[in-house]
């Protein structure tokens, strides 16, 4: 843990064993491990190195947590909305919320509002305004992150994702257009859902900090 | 003239003198010329050039129309809508007015409707979806083409602006986004206001060769 | 259906069965499901989940339609033309026929006019003149839809193909380059069949909406 | 103003006399005016069209408020902390400082503390673990708000800054290395001053309604 | 002179003095002197500096050729055709033909055979087809070499110019586009007519030779 | 055949038998198939569809020439020189040698001559110059062509090759050294042994049949 | 063995067997083959091939070395420090240690002091400050080199690593940050463990000559 | 002075007064200060501020020097040798040799060595192979440095210097060639003499020490 964030094991690359291997010394140390962008391998290799731990794995999210038995997860009274353009910015925002979760936010899910169905985000805007921070993942052209950071007071963190093709595509034109937003927002990296949730969590942090302060 | 399109002379990087040159032979040959990123010595050399000609000059546009008194323009009946994100984009979306009305379409301007303030989109729907094609420009992040996009039936063609500094700035976020966005569109380069203009007219032609065909 | 556009079910990426269970949703919604990038794995799966469907698999151009036998498609009286440069633009030039004839226009396919050779592009110059709308499929350099554009007064719309290996390959030449042309016409993503289409849907549906409107 | 943001006059690109218009007329419709990038001239131009304003020019920041006698502004129970590299940060950082001391934050300023001079940093660290916000301006190889963030506890948003020549100069490395940084922070655009204070100022005002709320 | 290329001052960013300097230089050691970017100033300082040289000025091309009066220019029995798209390469296709000339070969000038109108092209087929060698500089979208080589036999070089705004404008669509032409040909550097010119030369030279030594 | 130049069968991307179909069709068309990019899958199912046929395969080049036994190949009475930097540039020069003896010039191959071993370039001085085109293909940072253009008085093409890893690998490093050469040179696009080879043919033709013309 | 620097083989891309082929051709003439991009299987062909020879592996760096038993390193009287951020560095890290083992250097690892846990790399200042050079291997934004290069008087090589993913990713903004460093350095390519080993050993080496020289 | 290394003012981008009052205080503080980027109104300002001072500018590097009359420069016993490949590579390189003096070390010019004359190279081997280090400066393709590097046994620092026009100009082809050498070479950022003379004098001071302490 460092900043009170978990540190993810990012399980691409690595071998399930090499992943069950690092998650057992996570659990160990810290009574939890965060793992990323696993697949079913990964997934069965730390069940099963891990047979007392609660295990919870979100498959389209692609990430795992596995807590000790005892461990006590945070308690923060600070709410993260995570809004989504569509079905491909699923894993990218479901790593942010699996962060946020471990710190301790409440997350309310905003699913497949994409600017092509503006109505859609009309919908959610109190779900929005009502969040303490707001995360929005949107890939190709990116530009809603743009359409809700002009319809909230809330502090939003744009996340582009990699979807699209040819030019400008894996996120390039997405991140490119978070920099340059016609309104108030700050970005992540492509694909970066772990920095996202993370950096949505310090925030929650602090307002809930200031909640519990004055209590 | 090529395609019933005007061609335009551009100004920029040419002097007074040359530019005026270029305006004559266009009225003598062609009955009419059409200037583009023109200053005010430009505006003023062409003026005293043409004497006897009607001078029609949009100085936020940049542009410069001067037509032999006798000069018939055509008049289609098909109507075409510009939107602008904001002031900067008033150059760029100005051309292409300029074009469309030497071409002989109606225009409807829709300033100022910038993704940031989605209600001045919505107030606005009646006019972009009636026309017959729409001309979409926008800088920075270049969000408002896809948002129009996603609320009308008719074609769009987005115009991206060169607004915008830093990383993407130049109008570089804007084309990529218009290229990737999740509606249909298509788009024109960066500035390319006579050009965006242009196939608007083309497409605001064949729609108004249909209807004069069965009138 | 958005815009009288048929939506489409982007198959790579996705195994048999996520399309197939997309493509059954959609035929029961809409009553027609277009499925495009779809290798043979796709076409069988959605095949054997819609028996009663009538499919339509254009193994070349990737794409599958299946529709209810009930249902009844649009027909534009409006027509399109697509032109590729080549054996490699048959892909997406077919995704934008496939569209096209979706939304009910006709569509006149002229294949292999590659630049090279440019005694093939004046063999077709009647076909083209006539359409109401025409779509230019090129990769490489992409030279193809500027030279098309210097010959028919009608709108072009350029599609460039991620063809071509090295500096500017996998089309970012060709996107380039139809973004610089030096005659009029609008531009799609690099393999965006898909858009390229219903751009061109729309506006022959504008075109044919003004025939009808008068007939 | 928007989302509490006071919207700024960008200077750079217009006419002392258009700046000094647009200052007016948002000292009238809002009390109080914020021009960003002014150069003397523009300074002289809005201060002799507000003669009864009070105004704080703040040359390095080349920003300037021009605020009614009667204006009352915010008064935000929150601190940010704005940390520069170096002496080319300052216009950046000051902007950002502007904005918000306007949306009624505290601003505490640690200047050249750049990554060369770790010791500077440490000597710092009280106040940057104090603060609820941190900015952190850097150009360059932008490494500085990586290396504050692995320090803090607190959110900490990354001001890339356009100083730098050669190869990845004019802030490019420094954009990109806070996108890819291995610690957790989000990043605005090159030079983008006035969005990093105002995302700052967002996450102060949540704060200061937190202790608010409960006070 | 290297390899029998006349080596070129090149006076942009030289002083006219300096470039004066290195005319009189040149004379000195090699009877001639061939300057390149030189505007008016350049060439007064060099006619001043070599008042009994004979001087060759081509404004257009921005070159200046100063020989001495015994000097005794080689004569290639080789022609090389020089075509351009449009007036804007002008200077680029100048001064490959002032190389050319001070290399010896018979140079055919073709201009503003652009494109988009095919049909002038096809005009000069036979002066095209005639030629030992031929430089075709273009810009924007750089496709008129293409359609040359494809109506030749003869060597083709591509003389990208730097024509064009916005995306892959200042000849980067064009060089791109050169390095992609999915007909034969080779490509020098964006507005490097001086190495265009040198290369077809080379090229004329040992055809000539090849001739001479047969005759 | 257009210009003289064999059209070449890129079988990557092709299966065995779609490569066979095409070869078999090629020979029957015009007595000779040059297949480019073929591994041992493509070659054999090259073999088994022509039996009768002459087939020279060179396994390094990945090239496939396959010859009707009554095929008469042109003679040209010119030498091209090919030089390679190292081993991986084996496959781009080797497809240029197939282009060129297909179109019968004599070929002189000079291979791993490397900058980096600079006495082995000048052990091949006399072939270098004696030749009438030089081909020097070279990866990495692509300067062989530039020392060898030094060198020589022959006209030389610059082959990047797609060495190279990491920042400007894969071959950019190098076609942009070719284009900003220092010497005189033209170049062809990454890996383009085929069109190098075809424009040195082009070349050599020109040369050998200006020897004809006076023999 | 160039400049002292043992030549590498680089297994990447080549079969096991040719990897054994060229080292046991290498361990003839220089008694010594260094392999580097070695898999298990090109470290079993190259053990079978060279039965007698004493073979040392690094799997994580994915070295060989393989040595005749009567081959004599050279031992050099110089330290290298090699530190890197994370575990993804040890690749490169280790390329570099074991060229530099080879030239006699004696070699100091430092690893996982990233920049986000200041204290780690003060931890390790003697050591650091002790050696002749410093090469610090750094992947994701790059900031360690200019961080240790801030702490020390030694020279320091850079050495970006291809982690990262996203905008900047692979590291490109690992070598762009260190290109652009605000403190004194020079750097080598992504990857470029081998170089940036060689380089340090060259400066080692000058070094230890120094020390013998006066010795 | 950090590590040895004379800071240096950057004259571009400051004011004649501002550079002055940077300078005496360096003066002051050090004994004396280095500019670089001067241009003649900044020597003089720089002269004006400082009568007393020892004053070394030399134009053509663009560096100042100015020296408290009592100031000891350090004597270093180590030899940089500092190759350009053109007159425009003079500025970045005399900006190295003038880092160089100041920290003592012997300085040998070699100028005009461009790799378009290789005699010229070989003429300066001894020079080249005599140093303890070689700093090569090179625009345009920049190969002189991976030229020098073959030939010589000493380490090599490979300055880009931002001459050449076009795709890849500005530097940018000759950093990337660096990076990719074929030999072993360390690369600065385009245009940073300063980093090349300091790294340079680092690696000479090293061996002047090791040098001394067994003196
Ligand atoms: N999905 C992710 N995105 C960004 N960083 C991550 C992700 N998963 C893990 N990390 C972080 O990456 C760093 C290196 O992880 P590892 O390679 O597992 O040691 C650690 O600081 C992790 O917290
Ligand atoms: N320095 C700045 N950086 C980014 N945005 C700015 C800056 N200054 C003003 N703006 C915003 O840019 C938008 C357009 O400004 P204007 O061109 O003055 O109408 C407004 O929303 C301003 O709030
Ligand atoms: N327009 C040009 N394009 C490319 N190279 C040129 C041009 N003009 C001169 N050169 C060459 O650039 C090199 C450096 O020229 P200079 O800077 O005048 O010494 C010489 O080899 C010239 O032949
Ligand atoms: N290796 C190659 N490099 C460049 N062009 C090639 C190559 N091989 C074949 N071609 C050409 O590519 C064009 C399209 O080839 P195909 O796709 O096989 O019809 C034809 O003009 C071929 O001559
Ligand atoms: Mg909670
Ligand atoms: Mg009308
Ligand atoms: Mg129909
Ligand atoms: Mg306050
Ligand atoms: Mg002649
Ligand atoms: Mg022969
Ligand atoms: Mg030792
Ligand atoms: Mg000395």
């Amino acid at each position: 843990t460092r900043r009170g964030v978990p540190e993810a094991i990012l399980a691409e690359g690595k071998t399930p064993d090499e992943t069950a291997t690092l998650a057992v010394a996570a659990v160990e140390t810290s009574g939890r491990a965060l793992v990323t962008r696993a697949d079913t391998a990964h997934a069965e290799a730390v069940a099963d190195a891990l047979p007392d731990a609660d295990i919870d794995r979100d498959a389209r999210a692609k990430t795992i947590v596995a807590a000790a038995p005892e461990f006590e997860r945070p308690d923060l009274d600070a709410t993260v909305a995570i809004a989504t353009g569509g079905t491909s910015d699923a894993e990218a925002a479901g790593e942010a919320a699996a962060v946020l979760r471990e710190m301790g936010a409440d997350v309310e899910r905003i699913e497949d509002v994409g600017v092509a169905h503006l109505g859609r985000v009309l919908d959610h805007l109190d779900t929005l305004r009502e969040a303490d921070v707001v995360v929005v993942a949107a890939g190709r052209e990116g530009a809603l992150p743009t359409v809700v950071a002009g319809l909230v007071d809330t502090p939003v963190i744009g996340l582009p994702v990699s979807t699209g093709y040819g030019h400008g595509g894996d996120g390039e034109a997405a991140v490119l257009g978070m920099l340059q937003s016609c309104t108030v927002l700050s970005t992540v990296n492509v694909d970066a859902g772990y920095i996202a949730g993370a950096q949505a969590g310090l925030i929650a942090r602090a307002v809930a900090d200031a909640r519990d302060a004055d209590a």
